[in-house]
């Protein structure tokens, strides 16, 4: 099952096709989005996700009008079975060639298959360099760091690279060996009563909604919470490691490198709870 | 004017939209495509820019079924009125979501109002870094080094940089200073009677079949051809400089980070003339 929305449209027909072939979305990879869990009816942590795609789209240079997408938004979940856990992308292009106006899309769809068991079972993550050093966003706004744009063809190239060595996911590193983010999603670990994850800026990863409410909950709960820089033994040596995402929620590693990680069922549980999984 | 060929459609009414929502090349950049030169009643160099989409795909995982391809090449072609240049894409994608067949996409468009003044008078260009060391894509094929993506954010901010500079286009540089492409175009350059451009390989950048026609032609008539690496003085040094691109053909930089550059007007016209301009 799936629904779309389309920004001026509303709901349309889920059948069809709502791009033009000339878009700069599809054409140029050129615009924005957010990743949305739908649940109980509403979108979990939306205003994050409004926060954040602002910003996105003010590097852009695109507008993003929210009391036009927050109409939409509400007529498409309004039309999703109340209760169902539903996985929600908004997509924001700088529209067609020569337009002046953006393109707006809303999709909701069920989660995918694999979520599920990696929420009980964890995934096996393997390390890929990103190719860049830990300081290449400071000072160069074109290289888009900390905008989640639609440009993803990497990111879901180093998906397959991991699927070849038998892998579920990847944690990207610097060039210069230092962690930076999965690809669809923030990575964060505990040691002890400390929950950390890697600070944003001229790294270029990107702001995480999940980790924001997650270390938000936990500091209520007792846990210290810490941004850090880290290398690849730091992760090794942590208590337990998460990919952190927003619709499969915190993901505990079970394997990195190809080393079995011990694993405390508990503790993995404690941090999805915290998060609202 | 547009108009809109479909993979396993044929030509399409070019007001509607072709492309769903759900389609991977948009919600994920997950593609590849060619832009190509329509001059009297064909495709230019069409065997260098099949060869390259086949290296893309083959890249990507993507199956590229050349007959298939070809025969919607040639129905969208024939629509075209005879003799118009004219700025043709081909957009190959991994489908939708779930979908085993990719989406292939054809377009023509007229060019855009800029390049006619820009192939007569020049360009203006500022160096940008591209945040990747020079050796960045070795033994990782995951950063889809030399493959013609959709992602092309990057690519798109770096031009808008640009504009906000006062400039027309951009040289990327490598994070250790070295020139590598422009975000549509190669860089070529000439000393003398020997015409430059920067090798493909370990840095990542594309291999430009308007290079390639150029240097064949230029061998041709007498001049030598180099590959070898380039810091920005070597451009400044340069007696000129050209970004080297299919549809706009070879235009000339004028300017570099705010220094004019000389510029002798029978070799620009000798240089875009080998390349078919």
């Amino acid at each position: 099952m799936q629904l779309i929305g389309v920004l001026g449209q509303g709901l349309v027909d889920p059948t069809t096709p709502v791009v033009h072939a000339d878009d700069l979305g599809f054409t140029r990879g050129d615009g924005c989005f957010e990743g949305c869990r739908v649940i109980d009816g509403a979108v979990d942590k939306i205003e994050l996700h409004v926060a954040r795609i602002h910003r996105s789209a003010a590097a852009l240079g695109i507008t993003f009008d929210e009391p036009a997408w927050l109409a939409l938004i509400t007529e498409v979940i309004a039309a999703w079975p109340g209760g169902a856990e539903g996985s929600m992308r908004w997509f924001l292009t700088r529209g067609r060639a020569g337009a002046a106006e953006p393109t707006g899309i809303v999709t909701i769809s069920e989660l995918p298959a694999a979520f599920e068991p990696q929420r009980r079972d964890g995934v096996r993550a393997v390390t890929l360099s990103r190719g860049t050093a830990y300081d290449a966003f400071a000072d160069a706004a074109w290289l888009l760091g900390g905008v989640k744009t639609i440009s993803y063809a990497v990111n879901m190239a180093a998906q397959r690279e991991a699927a070849r060595r038998g892998a579920d996911d990847v944690i990207f590193l610097s060039a210069d060996g230092q962690v930076l983010e999965a690809p669809t999603s923030s990575v964060v670990w505990t040691v002890g009563n400390s929950m950390h994850t890697i600070p944003t800026g001229a790294n270029g990863i990107l702001e995480s909604t999940t980790q924001l409410r997650l270390f938000e909950r936990a500091a209520e709960q007792g846990w210290r919470t810490v941004l850090t820089d880290a290398v690849v033994d730091d992760l090794h040596a942590a208590d337990a490691v998460f990919l952190a995402g927003t619709v499969r929620g915190p993901v505990d590693v079970i394997e990195l490198d190809g080393r079995a990680r011990g694993r405390d069922v508990d503790l993995v549980r404690t941090v999805q709870k915290l998060a609202g999984f």
